[in-house]
């Protein structure tokens, strides 16, 4: 290897590579903003994954964006981040080329380029001859090298291009290695291969040019974790993936199951202490970051994974659970169900409460009353994954046996008008009663939610002045059982804070304005017992 | 193979074997009646699958009743039927038992045997003796041939088995060849096995056996399509599988990429002439009945199977649509989608406005003017990705050069209201100008989104009859710049339908209420312009 040797770390030997922030971007339905994206990358350094690829900083205002932002807001624990980008036009110096300056001015440690090796697309697509494409791959990577960046290459259509021309194919892979990339991935971009033929490839490959060799498998057979398995056992070291396999067409090869994998079966360790426990908590968040519905069917992490329903079965695990199950779930952060059964058992609801401060082990029937409300309330549509502050006030209910609270609602009403003019008015009304006393407030707002939550304040803020420092920081819809039109179910999120810390609530209810104004009671009522406050009617 | 040569046809040298309504129905969320699994049984015939795996006769009333009904109902083209059942109770004879009867009793011509191979599970979960289960096996399978039935024999937990111990998964083998079986199917019923692992072991047992050898595999590790494929490289012949992958857990081996593998490639012609190309239509409509949403993504058949968003790719496929798929979509039945997104270029607009009908390529200012439209539309938070209908009435609108619709809005108003009583209720009233004539109506519905519907409907019935036949069938909302509260950006996505077909609009505004009349409004403007009606205010 060429790799500069100071930049190479003993847990540098195998890459956990997550290009969810811009491969799974393509994934049609996937539109993400740069607080999203910080989000999730959040989430995946959280996780343990070692590079998380940003974007292509340069090629639009928002990847530009995401990479100063990340640089300045995020304390990376695990992952270094990544930029993408190609090699420089044909003709050319990489030098000169503004895509290329975009890509050192990102600041990212770390560059992937983008290189062709097949030689039909060097014709077709990028209208240049053959020896060209190879001096921009050992042009643009020399440069960046120069310019202190670790770079990695990622061959393009390798697989259909070793096919075609395997000399070729073979003299990118030597270029991009001679020239200092640390790691040439060998990518099937139109996800046709099969685990037999990639490491048959790989295997030859690797042996052909003495490159270190990366994976990058997309799913259009169904065979993206295999074949990115398939890689590894030929001597892959560097595997290139999405959380929940988000990316373009069907997909791309899945973190989740691919970690799992390593871990769990080849007993390699690639992720940090404890992380591959969290890895159904991250997989369903960075779901709800992109606003998709977790799979209830994802191998390790989906909902159902781990949920048997044949009486054969269930007989069986009774026995003993692993004669039904390939690794204990827990091992991933899931648990077994035996549907018909929920999804919280005591246990959880047990860890949870700790969690938050309530010992609730010595009290089993309180522990069931918790049990059983949330049982009945997550059918009705509610989750508490995502909602803590929502789960703590049930809980608080539970264990204080009462649900009294700071105020009572009489009624609210909220009206949305679009006049003759254009204008646009959002009006709202709420009739409470806080401390003995009615009270009615309106506010106005630029949509009907923020104009009952101003109504709302403007009514209580005299009564509890703490309501001053709290405002909305996030807001999250979803329609539950999408087939039904605006019947549906809608499901509400609210994250809330104080300047200090934030807490999310969640509402449930025929519409979006009604579901809204529960998870807004919750959010103020829970800042309000978290400020110390004592609910007096 | 001691299979009786009269049963053995040409075609019998590779068997697609579909479990759907055995394991398939064994998926959370299916609940399949006689009426379904008939249903599903003629589609798998369409298909051209060899057999189908019906239930377990005998286990309960509906699949006993499914074997009466198929057998008189079904004029099975390509399918063979075959019973599902265990092996006869241990310290007993299979002539003797009920069970065993049953499945003869249900008239299908091929039963298949579940048997125990795994040593720890024939101690704990049957509790008998290893000697006893190989009896059982030997007695069975030689009952049902004498009876004129074909056999073959599923080793529950082989895989596992055979690392337990692989003398006595093998001596199961042996017993179920040696008695008559025609195929003895290895199953990784816990699914935890990978591809390299699966070929090993079915090499070694086809060596040592001699017997025909079949592969059921599991996706817990999310390799059952490569799992099965890795059987078939090996030796096996005969794959088990289901339809869109339903099965328990994670669910079992997906039907549709395990055969499009086979026959795209490996050259294998495991179906009937013309019946790949009904893979997509099939695929969707046993989802249909089996009444789950078909999986976007899902390889081959998914929507976005063939969808491209990247400008990258768009401008690639321009130049050669091979160049980003790994198969013609036509050859299983599917079609290239261009998504349009402010990634894409003039490129994908273009290719866009042909699969609509509408030839861009002659007027590079036309499609550069649309392409401005959707950047600028984009970057204020529309997406016409997931909106065909909404794109095309602006392509429509540069096209004609005039934004003319069918009804001008002058202004509307909803009322969401919680009174004291605790009843709720949503009212909207909407004035409009549709043909020179001015309309006010009002309308009540379970949400003001519902209310604002009916409104605008009854409100133009009268005018535009056509809209009597469309309704809303979904509708999406997303929150765009989630860290600003309630004063984000939303955006709605509204699917309408007219019995015939469905298309997507989206609304973007400040607030939910005024972006979902955005989709409304465009959803009704194109379901006018489809319905063939002229636009004239």
């Amino acid at each position: 290897m060429t790799a500069a040797p100071e930049t190479v770390t003993p847990d540098d030997a195998f890459h956990v590579f997550d290009t969810t922030l811009r491969d799974g971007a393509q994934r049609e339905g996937i539109n993400l903003t740069v607080a999203d994206k910080l989000a999730i990358a959040r989430h995946l350094d959280d996780f343990g994954v070692g590079f998380i690829e940003g974007g292509w900083p340069g090629a639009n205002p928002r990847d530009t964006e995401f990479f100063e932002r990340a640089a300045r807001e995020i304390d990376f624990r695990h992952a270094r981040l990544v930029a993408f980008g190609a090699t420089r036009k044909a003709g050319g110096t990489a030098a000169a080329d503004p895509q290329v300056a975009a890509l050192l001015a990102s600041g990212a440690p770390v560059v992937t380029l983008v290189a062709k090796s097949h030689d039909r697309h060097v014709e077709l697509a990028l209208r240049t001859t053959l020896e060209e494409n190879l001096a921009m791959v050992r042009d643009t990577v020399a440069h960046l090298r120069e310019h202190g960046r670790r770079v990695f290459v990622d061959c393009e259509h390798f697989f259909d291009g070793y096919r075609a021309n395997p000399e070729y194919a073979k003299a990118v892979v030597r270029a991009a290695h001679e020239a200092g990339a640390d790691v040439v991935v060998l990518c099937d971009t139109n996800g046709g291969m099969l685990p037999a033929q990639v490491t048959a490839v790989v295997r030859t490959v690797l042996a052909d040019t003495g490159a270190r060799l990366g994976i990058h498998a997309q799913d259009d057979t169904g065979c993206a974790v295999a074949n990115t398995l398939a890689a590894v056992d030929a001597g892959a070291t560097h595997v290139q993936c999405t959380a929940n396999g988000y990316g373009e067409r069907v997909g791309n090869s899945n973190l989740f199951p691919v970690v799992a994998a390593l871990e769990l079966k080849y007993g390699k360790r690639v992720l940090p202490d404890g992380a591959l426990e969290e890895m159904t908590r991250i997989s369903h968040a960075i779901a709800e970051v992109v606003n998709l519905t977790p799979s209830t069917h994802q191998p390790y992490v989906g909902v159902s994974a781990f949920a048997h329903k044949a009486g054969l079965h269930a007989s069986a695990i009774k026995v003993d659970p692993d004669l039904y199950q390939h690794i204990d779930p827990e091992l991933v952060g899931n648990t077994m169900r035996m549907l018909v059964s929920d999804m919280a058992g005591r246990a959880s609801i047990e860890l949870k409460g700790k969690e938050l401060g309530y010992d609730l082990s010595g009290d089993r029937a309180l522990a069931g009353r918790v049990v059983e409300r949330v049982k009945e309330r997550e059918l009705r549509g509610y989750t508490y994954e995502a909602a803590d502050a929502s789960f703590e006030l049930l809980l608080i209910d539970e264990v204080r046996g009462t649900a009294e609270r700071f105020f009572r609602v009489e009624s609210w009403r909220a009206i949305v008008e679009q006049r003759p003019d254009g204008a646009q008015v959002n009006e709202a009304t709420v009739k409470l009663w806080a401390k003995g006393e009615r009270i009615v407030a309106t506010g106005e707002g630029n949509g009907p939610v923020d104009a009952l939550d101003r109504a709302l304040r403007q009514g209580l803020e005299r009564i509890y002045p703490q309501l001053a420092r709290m405002e909305l920081v996030d807001y999250k819809v979803r329609i539950l059982e999408g087939r039904h039109g605006t019947e549906s179910t809608t499901r509400v999120l609210i994250a809330t804070g104080d300047g200090r810390t934030e807490w999310s609530t969640v509402g449930v209810g025929e519409n979006v304005i009604a579901a809204s104004w529960q998870a807004l009671e919750d959010a103020y009522t829970y800042g309000l017992f978290q400020a110390g406050v004592t609910p007096q009617d």
